[in-house]
């Protein structure tokens, strides 16, 4: 038998939602915190979330919250569930109400430009440490709406502190939500964040025009550039063939409904990054990451690309079409040239 | 300047013709052999080949034969781009006509059952060594519409002797199609083959309505899986991570055209086996693949739980919901136990 515990979840959109509703499944006393009160009063009145996870019934014991101080008061396990962007100033009032040792857990992907911080170093920078017991990430190929039909997932825990993971992980597993924990918080929210890039990539290929088989050598040869530079900042090889890795990488580059990918796909149409924007109307996360990735592989000397040319495309005003045909005709001719490099090879 | 060739492509299916046009686009002699009279005429008199590669007008140094000794007279390379199951029987046409050594590049994806030998060996076994100079494949995330249509497409050629794959490579790059070399044949034949078992299963999470949450983490788990044994049979584990391994089998399983898939989302929506078959009325390689694999991975004493799974779906009668949600429900929660093994550990 479980022991029940009292979770809040930060963060009422559809991804946070769905996390609540997992915890709840496994009889947590689920605090769910948003800031529109009109929101939270629907959630605690009509048990739903409509504009996040449409005809959905939420369990009944999630409970909708204003108050941060009421949603993280008694709890010990804090749920982050909002922006990157968001992150260092939510993370930051949470500190200034806070009174004991909490342990957060992040689901957020991105690195953010200039500093080169993972988002786990971000908590760790924002939290002062009496605070922080330790923070974990929960990341892996998870769209939120089949999270919340029960549709069989599996993601992926990490840690500096293994007993941390596995604690988060014996909260949120199920028969429907399968839980895994990997050691490697570097490759795990490497991964996480630089699939974007290609996912924003992706989108131009299939932009232009192209198809199947083209997309297919940028999604394995993206996963080649990611793990260069992961191995460099210090992750396992091995993490970058899991479900962070290529796990999620094949949703986010697949899936018709990726932010990213359809940021991408108007770029290939032969709309201007300014344009895309003020078209999708919310944030796209590869953009940002697409900086942050371009400040790494200077930093870590690695070469990436993908990422260059896409930095290229968004920054530098070079057209889809110039991008992409240079990327394709690119001279190295050896597999392995590229591949042993993963190993932290010559 | 490239040199001419005259080459000869065994098989005028549809990825017979596409590669057939990608050499006659470089400039050289092709010959295209097929065993039946009329679309032989066809490809000649109004250079098509609308059953295969509908709409599409081919090069005109394509010529179509019907007989095999003229197709082979002169060439020093064949591609063999026939069925896995018709392998061993055309070889042994080709071997009994053949006066002078040759280099046969095989274009086909399959492991043979009871024998547990990849395509190269069999066309080793069948061949007189005075005969054959080199085998050498070709494989990656290749559709052959799309290759006829010119979009850019990558593949991989492998073979033992690494300066037969860069003749191999020269014949067949150009802008469109870009190839690279890969030392590890075992690798990229073993990669080739079992990704239609992963294709089979794919379906069949989506014809039981599963979503992209399931179908990444089963790709990935497969993509482990494959790896696994591939590794134990001496392939290196990066071959997994290039064009022919993660590449080829993101195509296979994200493709509503791909066969495997096709077969698979059948046995998710209830048919068994037979009835499968008989809709499909066409070979489902992943079938034969899915024996072989089942008895490699007893013969290695490897774990392959997807494809276990899969055998016993086909050949054992289990239901494939039950199947699948007793996979989806696998004890192990240590992500890195299940990719350590990819580099030979414990």
């Amino acid at each position: 038998m479980k022991s029940v515990e009292s979770i809040a979840v930060i963060g009422a959109g559809s991804w946070g939602t769905a996390l609540a509703m997992v915890l709840a499944d496994n009889g947590h006393d689920v605090r769910l915190w948003g800031h529109k009160p009109e929101q939270i009063d629907e959630i605690n009145t009509h048990h739903t979330n409509q504009k996040y996870l449409p005809d959905i019934t939420l369990p009944k014991n999630i409970i909708g919250h204003v108050s941060l101080g009421e949603a993280i008061g008694g709890a010990e396990v804090l749920v982050l569930a909002v922006p990157t962007k968001a992150i260092r100033e939510v993370v930051n009032k949470i500190a200034v109400i806070r009174k004991g040792p909490m342990t957060i857990v992040h689901v957020s992907k991105g690195i953010e430009p200039n500093s080169l911080m993972r988002i786990s170093e971000m908590i760790e920078e924002e939290t002062p440490s009496h605070l922080l017991k330790s923070v974990v990430v929960l990341s892996g190929p998870s769209h939120a709406e089949e999270v919340s039909l029960r549709q069989p997932t599996t993601v992926t825990v990490s840690s500096k502190e293994l007993e941390e993971a596995e604690r988060i992980q014996d909260l949120f597993i199920n028969q429907h939500f399968r839980v895994y924990t990997n050691p490697d918080i570097i490759g795990v929210e490497i991964g996480g964040a630089l699939k974007n890039i290609i996912a924003l990539a992706a989108g131009i290929t299939d932009g232009l025009g192209y198809g199947d088989n083209a997309k297919a050598a940028l999604i394995t040869r993206g996963l080649a550039e990611i793990a260069r530079l992961g191995v460099k900042m210090g992750a396992s090889p091995l993490t970058f063939s899991g479900l962070t890795g290529i796990g999620d990488l094949i949703v986010t580059c697949t899936s018709v409904h990726s932010r990213n990918w359809r940021a991408g796909n108007l770029l290939g149409k032969g709309q201007n990054l300014q344009e895309v924007l003020d078209n999708m109307g919310m944030v796209v996360e590869g953009v940002r990451t697409t900086k942050a990735a371009h400040q790494l592989a200077e930093k870590y000397q690695v070469t990436m690309p993908i990422t260059d040319v896409l930095y290229s495309v968004l920054f530098e005003n070079v057209s889809a079409k110039d991008a992409v045909e240079l990327l394709m005709a690119r001279g190295k001719t050896h597999e392995m040239e590229d591949l042993t490099n993963l190993l932290g090879g010559q």
